[in-house]
C-alpha cells in the first residue's frame, strides 16, 4: 500500500490524486486515461474518495511510495498523512447512467435525481460529468416535474433547519444586478415588525459582492449554528453566511461548474434557490426577478414562465412562494462592491438625504410584500408599514442590534486607495448602463475579496451629463487589479450616452 | 512579473497553472472562481496559454513569486524556467458563444465549428467546456450538415498529408470489439497487391489495445514523417502511430473528454474518423461497423443510419467511403492485448493451422473490399485475390518487409507471467461473450501499457464446453493489475453458458 500525503494544492471543489510516474505498485499510465481513481483507507469503515488522477514526475510533490491528495480530497478522506491507502480503478458513479438517459432526451424520475444528488454530494462526479448533467438538463430543458424532483433531491441530500415557528420568511433575488443590496434593508425592516427572517446568504461566486460579503464589512457573518439560532430567536432576524450548515450541498458543487460555464437554465435556477430555502427552514419566500436588456431575464415572457415554475415547485414542496418582476435595466443603488454597497445601505437606514433612492424604493417594495405574508397585515398596506419602520429609525435600531449580536467588525474597511474617474465622452443623457460590464469591472478591480474595491456610480439612466463629467469611479487596492479593471474600462466603459441635440 | 516554473505534474490534456496563495502580485482567490487564467510571456510574439488555476500552499511546489505550469501547459508556452510571465483573467473563448447557441438548440454554421476547432486546438477550452460542447451536440444531435462542417473544421485546424497519388486507401473500424486486429492483415495484403495504404493508427485510449500498440510488439511505430514517407513509397504501406503528425488535433483533445464521459454520438464519431483520414491524405476508405448486443452499434437501423452519415460527409469532402456492417456479437480472434493479438496476426500470416479463423475470414473480407477500390479489380473478385495473396505467403513477406523497414523490435514482449484460467461453471454451449467486459478485464490486467497482459480466449460463441474446462486465461505482469482483473472476473466473468439438457 502507499503512504497518504497531503499535497498543499487547492483544486477548488474537484478532487485530485497525485501518483508518481515511477510508483512501483501501480502503473500510473494504466489509470490516467480512465481519468478517475478511488482512494481507500483500508481496515476501516470503508472511507474512500474518488479523484481525478494527475501523474507526478517530482519526488518533492509525491515520492514513489506515496499517494497524494489535493486539499479538498484529503479533507474528505479524513485520514492522517503517512497512513496506508490503496488505489483502485473507479467505477463510474452508478447514477451517470441517468445522465446518459438525460442526454438521450429521456425524462428522469425522482429516484434518478436522488441518485445523482447523492453521488454529486459524495464527490463522485468529476467536473466534466457535472457539466454533462447540467448541459443535458439545460438543452432539452427539465420538465416541471423534473425540476420538482431535482429540488427535492437537493434538499434531501443535505441538512434541514427547523425554527419551530409556522411563519419563517425570506426573500431572494435571482441575481445579475450589481448593487441591488436589498436584503440588508428588508431583514431589519421585517425583523423590526416581529416576523422571523433568518437570512443566510452566499458569498459572491462570479459577481462583485454577495450579501454575506457586504454584511461582513459591518459584522461577523460566519457564525456557529447555535449562536445563529440564539441571535435569530432574540432579534427575529440575522444576515449571515450560509456556508457553515450543510444546506443543499449539491447546489454549491453544481454552481462551481455552472458559473464558469455560464449555464443558467431556468430549471437549475429554480431548484438551486428553492432547495436552499427549504433546507434553511423557510415557509414563505419572496422571489425578485429583475428584468432588463442586460439582466438574466430579458423578456416578460421568460419572467412569467420562470414565475410559474417557482410557484409550481414551491407549492408542491410546502413553501409559499410569491414572485415579483422588477426593473433590472441598470444597477440598483450607487456602490458596487462590499464597502460601497454597505455605505449605501447604512445611508438609507439612517435616512440620509444623499441615500440612493432607487435602492430605498425597491427595498421598501420588497419588504412590504414580505410583511404581507403576516396574516394580520392587510393586503396593500405592507409598503406603508415598511416605510414607517424605516423612517422612524426602527429599522436602523434593528440593524444595529443584529450587528451587535453577530459581532461588529472592529476595523470596518474603507474605500480602496487606487481610484480612477471615468468621464463622459460627450454631453447628453445616460441612456443605458450595462449590468454585466459594471459587475465585471468591479470584479476585476478586486471585489468581493478586497472589500474596499469596486465601482461607485455617479450617474444613472436618465441623468443628464456634461462632456468630461465623471460617470463613475473605479476603486482598487492592488495595482494588478486596478490595471485589469482600467484596461476593461478603456475598451468597454459600460455606459451609453445619448448626445444632446445641438 | 512572476518567474515561470515547470511543475512536474502531468495533467493529461488539461492546462493547469499553479499560483501560491500568498503571491504578493496577484490575489489568488480573485482568479480562482473564474476558473481560468491566461499566462503570457511578455516582450514577445505574444505567446500565451490558458490554464485552469490551482492555488498552492506549499513553497516547494511554487514560491510566492513564481507561476507554475503543469507539464503540458509549460510545453505549450515554450519558455524556459525563470523567465518572467504575467497572469491575466482569461476571457472565455469567443467560440463558447456558439456552444451556448448549441445548448439553446440552434444549428451551427461552418464558421462556428471553425471557431470552436481553433479555440480547442489552442487549448482555450477547459474539459468542462469541451464536455458542454460534446453533450450539447450529442443530445440535440448534429444535423448532417453540421457533421460535415465539424469534419471540415477538424481537418482545417491541423496538418494534411499529400501522398502525390490518386488512389490512397485505408480501412477503419469504429471500434468496440476486442481482438479484431484486422488492419495488421489488411495492410500487408493490400500493399502486396501494390495499392498505397499508409496506415497510421492511434494507441488505445480506453480499449485494451490499438493497432499501434499491437504493431509495436513487432516493430517501431513512432517514426519521423520523412522516414515514414520513404517506407510508404518503397513498401506501398506502413503500420505506424499517427500521433507524430498534427492530423486533426482537435480530435485527440475531444476524445480525452469523450472517453471518460462515454459520450459517443454518431455525429462526433463520423467527424472524428473522417477528419483523421482526410488529414492523413486518404482518397478511398473502408469503414467497418461491427453490430451486436454489446457492440457500439446494437441495431441494424442504427448501423444503416451511421452508414448514410459516413457516405454523406465523405462524398462532400472528396473521400470515397464504403461501409460494411459486420458481426460484432463477440470478440474477434483469440488474443486481447498487444502480445496476444500480435501472435494471432502472425499465425494467420504464416498460415498456421491453429490460426483463429474468424479473424482470418474477416480480414480477407475487408481486404477484398479495399482491393476493389482498384479500378482494375473486377467487382466481387477482391476476396479471392486477398486469399491468394495471404495463402501464397506474399502477405507475410510484405509484413516482414514493413517490419524490417520500420525497425524490428529487438526484444519482442512475451505473454505475461501471472496467469489465471477462468473455468466454465457448467457443461453446455457458450451462448454469449460480452465485448465490454472482456475489454475491461484485459484493460485491468494491464493492457495495453503492459504489452504481455490481457486475455486469451479458448472458447467462442457456439463452442461446447465441459464443466471446469477453461474458457479463457488472464495474463498480467503486475500483482496489483492481476488482482484488479481477477476481482472483476469473479464478479462478472463475461461468458454466458447455455447448459446442455440432461
Amino acid at each position: 500500500m502507499l503512504r497518504l500525503r497531503r499535497v498543499a494544492i487547492d483544486t477548488y471543489r474537484e478532487n485530485v490524486a497525485y501518483l508518481h510516474r515511477d510508483c512501483p505498485l501501480y502503473r500510473s499510465e494504466g489509470f490516467q486515461a480512465l481519468s478517475k481513481v478511488e482512494v481507500q483507507a483500508p481496515h476501516d469503515d470503508g472511507a474512500a474518495v474518488l479523484a481525478v488522477l494527475n501523474i507526478v514526475d517530482d519526488q518533492a510533490v509525491v515520492a514513489t511510495d506515496e499517494l497524494g491528495l489535493s486539499e479538498p480530497a484529503f479533507d474528505q478522506l479524513g485520514r492522517s498523512p503517512g497512513e496506508p491507502v490503496r488505489v483502485a480503478h473507479a467505477e463510474p458513479p452508478a447514477s451517470l447512467d441517468a445522465v446518459h438517459r438525460k442526454i438521450q432526451g429521456e425524462r428522469l424520475e425522482l429516484e434518478d435525481f436522488l441518485a445523482i444528488a447523492k453521488d454529486v454530494t459524495a464527490h463522485r462526479y468529476s467536473k466534466m460529468e457535472i457539466a454533462a448533467f447540467l448541459v443535458a438538463s439545460a438543452q432539452a430543458g427539465l420538465e416541471r416535474d423534473e425540476v420538482l424532483h431535482l429540488t427535492r433531491a437537493m434538499v434531501e441530500t443535505g441538512e434541514r433547519l427547523d425554527w419551530g415557528e409556522s411563519l419563517v420568511v425570506d426573500k431572494h433575488c435571482i441575481g445579475g444586478i450589481p448593487g441591488n443590496r436589498t436584503s440588508m434593508l428588508v431583514v431589519p425592516i421585517v425583523a423590526a415588525h416581529g416576523m422571523l427572517i433568518p437570512k443566510t446568504s452566499s458569498r459572491a461566486i462570479t459577481s462583485p459582492a454577495g450579501t454575506a460579503d457586504t454584511m461582513e464589512v459591518l459584522a461577523r457573518v460566519s457564525l456557529p449554528s447555535e449562536k445563529l439560532r440564539e441571535i435569530v430567536h432574540r432579534e427575529r432576524g440575522c444576515i449571515a453566511w450560509g456556508g457553515t450548515a450543510r444546506l443543499a450541498p449539491v447546489d454549491d458543487i453544481m454552481i462551481s461548474v455552472e458559473r464558469p460555464l455560464s449555464v443558467d437554465a431556468p430549471g437549475q435556477l429554480v431548484a438551486s434557490i428553492l432547495s436552499k430555502k427549504l433546507a434553511a427552514g423557510s415557509t414563505h419566500l419572496l422571489i425578485d426577478i429583475p428584468m432588463g436588456p442586460t439582466a438574466k431575464v430579458r423578456r416578460m415572457d421568460d419572467g412569467l414562465q420562470l414565475r410559474k415554475l417557482f410557484e409550481f415547485v414551491g407549492d408542491r414542496l410546502g413553501l409559499h412562494v410569491q414572485v415579483v418582476i422588477t426593473d433590472g435595466s441598470q444597477p440598483i443603488g450607487r456602490g458596487i462592491g462590499p464597502v460601497l454597497e454597505a455605505r449605501d445601505v447604512m445611508q438609507i437606514l439612517r435616512n440620509e438625504p444623499e441615500a440612493p433612492q432607487d435602492l430605498r424604493q425597491k427595498a421598501l417594495r420588497l419588504a412590504g410584500r414580505v410583511l404581507e405574508f403576516d396574516p394580520d397585515v392587510r393586503g396593500g398596506l405592507g409598503f406603508d408599514i415598511a416605510r414607517d419602520i424605516l423612517d422612524s429609525g426602527r429599522a436602523l435600531a434593528k440593524m444595529e442590534a443584529i450587528i451587535e449580536s453577530q459581532g461588529p467588525n472592529p476595523e470596518p474597511a474603507t474605500p480602496a486607495r487606487l481610484q480612477q474617474d471615468v468621464k463622459s465622452p460627450a454631453s447628453g443623457v445616460v441612456s443605458a448602463i450595462d449590468n454585466l460590464l459594471m459587475a465585471r469591472i468591479a470584479r476585476l478591480a478586486g471585489a468581493p475579496m478586497d472589500k474596499g474595491s469596486g465601482v461607485d456610480l455617479f450617474k444613472k439612466t436618465g441623468d443628464p451629463v456634461e462632456q468630461g463629467e465623471p460617470l463613475y469611479r473605479v476603486y482598487a487596492s492592488f495595482p494588478a487589479d486596478f490595471h485589469f479593471a482600467c484596461d476593461l474600462v478603456k475598451k468597454k466603459p459600460g455606459y451609453v450616452i445619448e448626445e444632446a441635440r445641438k
